[in-house]
């Protein structure tokens, strides 16, 4: 169902054009990528811009999620 | 209860020592910034690694939280 893309990331969604939020193991190890890609012969390339979270930021982040709505209200 | 740092956003919580998730309002839009941040002088200033999401990209990442947690576990 996923897409797999060049660098082996599973891409679970694309919050813009360019921009995904993908899945990859790297080392053994499961990151979350936030991040822009840009396309090159049809692939799909990661970009530098974008940020890779470890599994164990990535449960840090949905848990803090209520927070950040709460945040985004005190600006609205 | 949250800081403010230097470049006006408010730190919601730290993913790391120098990773956090801040919400900043920039040109009168809001942003939830996924970012690492390095300290001068005593204060926080953000880094280039990272990714600023508008608040809709914010909630279409929010809206496919459980479509993550799938793809994480078809990993491990």
């Amino acid at each position: 169902k996923t897409t797999t893309i060049s660098d082996g990331s599973r891409v679970v969604c694309e919050l813009s054009r360019n921009r995904k939020v993908a899945v990859k193991k790297f080392k053994g190890k499961v990151f979350v990528d936030v991040r822009e890609f840009w396309s090159k012969d049809g692939e799909d390339l990661p970009s530098k811009k974008g940020i890779s979270l470890p599994l164990e930021q990535w449960e840090m982040l949905r848990e803090h999620i209520e927070d950040v709505r709460e945040v985004i209200a005190s600006f609205t």
